[in-house]
């Protein structure tokens, strides 16, 4: 694999403009610790989020929802068969769908539950470098839902992942990355106070969903939903005192952000 | 039916005075993306709310809680199940309960159980004008859980709807109009950044079901709820920066709301 | 019992080094609405919150984590299932947890449940008053989730509960006490405001199960935790307008809090 390049403010202007106009309709099927937040870093940015959980329901979602968003959080038995159920519709309505490997590698339900959804021709992925190794079956796992490992660690195994499933793969941290298996997209920026607001991978999940149901080029659009993210980060750590107010900062910045392009 | 009135400051100021001195508690069954808010809403007006959802403790917490409200979000059919036990339990105690028909009509398991509940003498229904329509069974519904519809279009949907279950119909949007099925209360106000949050609907059904167990003219209660919503959306949007510091500035606002008399 | 005596600034500071060193992993099973407010406080405590809800992943996530709290907010019998087995795999991993009792008394199902986890060794019980003297027996339970009883009427349910089950109580109010059944610490302070924000209480059971899990004085550490809770509740109120505002200033106020040793 070459190189990765830099994403340009250009492509994020622009895949930021087309999502604000599109305004997609995103089903969330998200863990109980980020259902608002999610919720509102979608909106900010002028999508729809919607969290249809039944599994009757998922599935009849999928004729309207434009993206699909799996985030195995908080997983039971009951809820995995729920998502597998709206991945499928998804699937069969021509639907992309992301999934949000949280705190893979450890826990067993969570781990046989994506390892069984990878073959369903996800759009996207988007983990930790933790998450995305144990993913790729190369480490048993990050510490609870924080990674252990520095995103560049988990490039390799991106790549792989990516190939092997004919999808897209966010590996995020310090700089975030995003591969098809061939090209490879750097995305610096952010800030730490991300990391201490829980949520803000999740809610990045749910955002490369919907940029995702974009047309044109996936890996741009996937690779400007992590700049979108990590700008808004920067903006709202500026004026914080910190993570209580960054919260508000952060949705206000994706509401405002202006791009030049 | 005749033309709306418009509900007045004075109206308002009484309602929402008689709130706080009777500070209701409020049994919340509501979907999970909006707890938080909800909770928050109902505190900032000094009411209590109380998420009980087990089916044999909700039934139980009848005999306790002032007003019920039942938000059919993120429902499954456990849930329907719990919801429907503690909706018997409120009308047998005497308790008034509301309902939030959210995104109703395009999705079945949430219909089935809207129109199940309808027969049960709810106090009063709050949607927008999608959902009211759907629930009068005179549209298919939204798009997820917003309205395609103005208000206005909903109006004798909502009276027809008021008429045959003897209850209230709340249809709001940029102008929130209640009716009983004869005299109609049009609430102006509110703020477009209140479409931009999550859960702005979902707590004013559970502020509704709060202003519902009031004595006194329940459409004038109804109304107020409305108001106020509207009152402190209105202050909070002309201070903040975005959707982020809208939700604390809008919270602050309904705890300091102080209305002419 | 002797009276209490108050818990020193110096002791408050060497409880938080402590905590912020050890960053403990706080496994989490919580009730539906306090989940982020929860998870933002152990953040901003530089603690690490993980919300794992199913039986089988909770049990396997005892070998990870460094303390377990249960809350039964929103109980339900399938959850009930899987907290038991959290606590019994806790109990087995030598890893403390916490019990927080909400609005037990009146409502059944909690009870029992309550009643079945005590003898299972908690490391530590945090309620109100109300709640204290119906796990004690003594009373049957607060008004929903209010206490209706002041902290210090519940004093001797506290020493009784501690010395029956050889855990440590506190029982929180407008003063918090904290007792192992023979000593026992005060600790005055916190803010009004912190009773019209969900999930305070609640988020101090988790803040309390991660300071439980330090080395050293156990009671003293548990007495931190409430005193950290009440000087950032202070802090927090002096500079805002309400209890939307309060809950961002609150949180950062957890985040830069430094404490004169």
């Amino acid at each position: 694999m070459t190189q990765p390049d830099l994403l340009s403010s250009a492509q994020l202007a622009h895949s930021l403009l087309l999502l604000r106009q599109q305004a997609p309709l995103v089903h969330c099927m998200t863990n109980d610790v980020v259902q608002t937040f999610t919720a509102n870093v979608l909106l900010a940015l002028r999508a729809s989020p919607a969290m249809v959980i039944d599994a009757q329901e998922a599935a009849q979602f999928a004729g309207f929802a434009d993206a699909l968003v799996i985030n195995v959080g908080t997983l039971t038995r009951e809820r995995s068969a729920a998502m597998l159920t709206a991945v499928k519709a998804a699937q069969q309505a021509g639907k992309p769908w992301t999934l949000d490997p949280v705190a893979v590698g450890a826990l067993t339900l969570r781990t046989e539950f994506c390892q069984q959804l990878l073959p369903l021709q996800p759009a996207a992925i988007r983990g930790n470098a933790s998450e995305i190794l144990a993913l790729a079956q190369q480490s048993a796992g990050g510490r609870g839902v924080d990674s252990v490992h520095q995103a560049d660690a988990a490039l390799d195994a991106a790549a792989a992942l990516a190939q092997r499933y004919r999808t897209l793969v966010a590996v995020t941290g310090e700089v975030d990355y995003v591969t098809d298996g061939s090209r490879m997209l750097a995305i610096p920026g952010g800030s730490p106070l991300m990391t201490r607001v829980v949520g803000t991978g999740c809610a990045l999940s749910a955002v490369v969903a919907a940029f995702a149901s974009l047309p044109g080029d996936r890996l741009q659009h996937i690779a400007a939903a992590c700049g979108v993210m990590a700008l808004a980060g920067e903006q709202a750590a500026r004026s914080v005192a910190g993570p209580g107010s960054f919260v508000a900062a952060f949705i206000d910045a994706l509401w405002t952000l202006e791009v030049a392009v």
